[in-house]
């Protein structure tokens, strides 16, 4: 692709590092942009700036927040006993739109992907499972898409809580299996929460 | 759609705004510069910023340009009396791509299309008039899209410039009616150039 602007290209290039956007893509987006009131590139480009400083990760739960500790986190007529734990925030919004959790959630950020290079030590695993061991948690409910990096993940933390005194389950597979969490429609992932069996049951389909 | 932060929400809101991208891409592409380091988000918004602040359209064809006049207009080898009429600039993109193509061209900005709320004051097409009222051109290429709005748009300027001492074509048809000229291969735009036909005949299909 030959630029006639450097300004132009360099717009181009680096819309065309977000994934799934192509140059052409890029280049559509771009000469949008050039054809709406400047103002609108000046709201796109500081808030994503603004987003990208400022944002907080909830100290309790890692979902994002704009204060430190997120507003599930803080609300008292939410179980603190009962945690979720799901792989991205993009889980907590389609959980929240179920209407029917009402414990907390425990973001991990991704899952184990040794083909991706995350091992445990990227993910927010050490924090959970302190908060099992503190004792405070009776329920811990896996909810991550059930893809192997998933299974894995679950069974990666489930062998370091086993031992304590807590409940674990994961949501039912009413999904299809390969599919992520966030594109189920919200009875069937409702309905998945409430039908969650006990872990080691879960453990058969493996 | 439920956010857990005012920052991630307007963000996603801003780029849920560029046409083709909805929520659920626009969540997608910000959790993504949320993961990656602040350098890309920095780069991305002032490359954007940058473009939208001090990118200027050549003076004589109203091609996006660095310069007061662009590279091509700039070029002494290209002859100056064929001028090659696009809605856009994706399409002098294309046509540059093909190789053949050694005069100038004249970006309109768009087409008319009362529908879309286009009418020709809009459009680069006073100074085309001009500049072919000016008796420098010998030959008017028209190239715009073959849709109902390309036709229009041709056959409008056509009007002014018909009683002018300038021969006036049309791209030759290889490409089917109603697709966007930058999406053709090189080949058969190359061709459709190079056959190109009077336009009074390009008419008949109308
Ligand atoms: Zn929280
Ligand atoms: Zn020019």
């Amino acid at each position: 692709m030959e630029f006639s602007s450097k300004l132009l290209e360099r717009a181009v290039n680096e819309m065309a590092q977000l994934p799934g956007i192509g140059k052409r893509t890029a280049l559509r987006l771009v000469l949008h942009l050039l054809k709406q009131p400047k103002e609108q590139t000046e709201l796109l480009t500081s808030a994503l700036l603004k987003m990208r400083e400022e944002i907080k990760f909830c100290k309790e739960c890692h979902n994002i927040s704009d204060v430190d500790v997120c507003e599930i986190c803080a609300n008292p007529s939410r179980d603190q006993s009962v945690i979720c734990v799901v792989e991205d925030i993009r889980d907590v919004m389609a959980l929240e739109n179920t209407g029917i959790f009402k414990g907390l959630y425990h973001v991990l950020g991704g899952k184990i992907s040794p083909i991706d290079g995350v091992g445990p030590s990227q993910l927010n695993i050490h924090s959970l499972v302190d908060k099992v061991k503190s004792g405070s948690v009776k329920e811990v409910i896996f909810a991550l898409s059930s893809t192997m990096e998933g299974d894995t993940t679950n069974f990666y933390i489930y062998k370091q809580i086993k031992d304590c005194e807590v409940t674990t389950s994961a949501i039912a597979r009413g999904i299809a299996i390969g599919d992520e969490l966030e594109y189920a429609d919200e009875v069937t992932l409702g309905r998945s929460l409430m039908h969650r069996i006990p872990f080691e049951s879960s453990l058969k389909n493996m």
